[in-house]
């Protein structure tokens, strides 16, 4: 807390993520493009809870024991999965109540993160509101965790943590003095006329398009699809939101 | 190069730097707030060589071999230090000719990075045509390596990086893939309508406040007051502008 207010930091990229101290925070973890939009979209469609791995090997031992699991790296499916990393796969005729196992490039790794944190969020533009309402009823300190692309900076995670540091810098209760949270909110100012348009610019938009997956970008920033809150305990993401 | 032009990558701050190639690039490193605009200073006024030294044990070795130092840490003079970071005190009467020791926060630091590029210089809004027309001239791709806040990502770096890249790829030769670069044009195009109003929200801007040291910002934001062309080579700064 900063003079009564609840503080809200941005980090621009995993790789960043040793510099901060996130006690007692509520750390909202984004890959939008595309981990946290398919976890928001899993749980949407009834999945019943998220084992996040980080790394293959785990995947690979979860499958051996009879799990579903997803796993993509650098975009593609991998061999022994039962998934890749696109929304369309899961839909409620195939995901609901079902537990499965995920593991990305970026996203699943970033959501491990959070230990230190009053709690650890699945944020993407599919739950916006969902997660600015609930940050807005927490008493915590907010930090926005952006996956960004092997440690490096990405536009999209960025824009998203725009969009909720300003919804949140418009109640009184909250401020920052985080030059990221500054300019993640610019750039959303700059974004949020036409999403899908800026985000044509972002180095992700066009590795998905070299794999034929650019469809999913007009998916992936369209707000306020569902109000899930899928959150990081005990190993697993579950949904908080009130049914 | 990419297709035949030249790329421009931005690194938004040191800690990110591990994560990028600069084989054969020419390195912009910038610390606006306070290093290169101090660099830019010494020189503008007579500066013979710059070194620059990480650590204060460095710089205490140096100040005993009877070397005149600048040496500050969190923006504070050291007691050892000939001199702190303000760029008054580097006036001609008192610098013209001379050797000085560097060592600060941030910026020294970063400039020391570029072992593998093929030019190390420093930029800031003193020298930023300067900047622009070397990098021009020359058939080399462009990093741009803000220094940040102790690895973090900070406004007034990153906002310098935008006008340098936007000043180049208006030119056909160059291009970009790079989402930090875009970040850092795009919060340009917010700022250089009234860059020192646009300061004031950074956070550097707060810390000197507190310190009295304010009233550098105006000075640090004014483009174009030299054309020097500060060049780490063998150790030291050296200007390479055509006298």
């Amino acid at each position: 807390m900063m003079n009564g207010k609840r503080n809200i930091e941005v980090c621009l990229s995993t790789a960043l993520f040793p510099l901060f101290n996130v006690e007692g925070s509520i750390v909202v973890v984004v890959d939008t493009l595309r981990a946290t939009s398919v976890i928001c979209t899993m749980f949407k469609n009834g999945v019943e809870e998220v084992i996040p791995v980080k790394t293959i090997e785990e995947a690979k031992e979860y499958k051996e024991k009879g799990y579903l699991v997803v796993a993509e790296r650098d975009g593609k499916k991998l061999d022994f999965a039962d998934f890749g990393n696109s929304p369309d796969y899961f839909v409620p005729e195939v995901v609901d109540g079902k537990t499965l196992v995920y593991s990305t490039t970026n996203g699943t790794n970033a959501i491990t993160l959070g230990k230190d944190a009053h709690q650890v969020l699945v944020g993407s533009f599919l739950n916006l509101d969902a997660v600015v309402n609930h940050l807005k009823a927490q008493q915590k300190n907010v930090f926005i965790l952006c996956s960004g692309w092997k440690g490096k900076f990405n536009l999209e995670d960025t824009i998203f943590a725009g969009a909720v540091a300003e919804a949140l810098l418009k109640e009184d209760e909250f401020t920052t003095i985080c030059d990221s949270t500054h300019a993640a909110t610019d750039l959303w100012g700059i974004a949020k006329g036409d999403l899908v348009n800026y985000v044509n610019k972002a180095a992700q938009k066009e590795r998905l398009r070299k794999m034929g997956f650019d469809s999913v970008i007009p998916y992936c920033h369209t707000p306020n699809q569902t109000n899930v809150l899928p959150v990081y305990r005990g190993g697993k993401l579950v949904d908080i939101a009130e049914k």
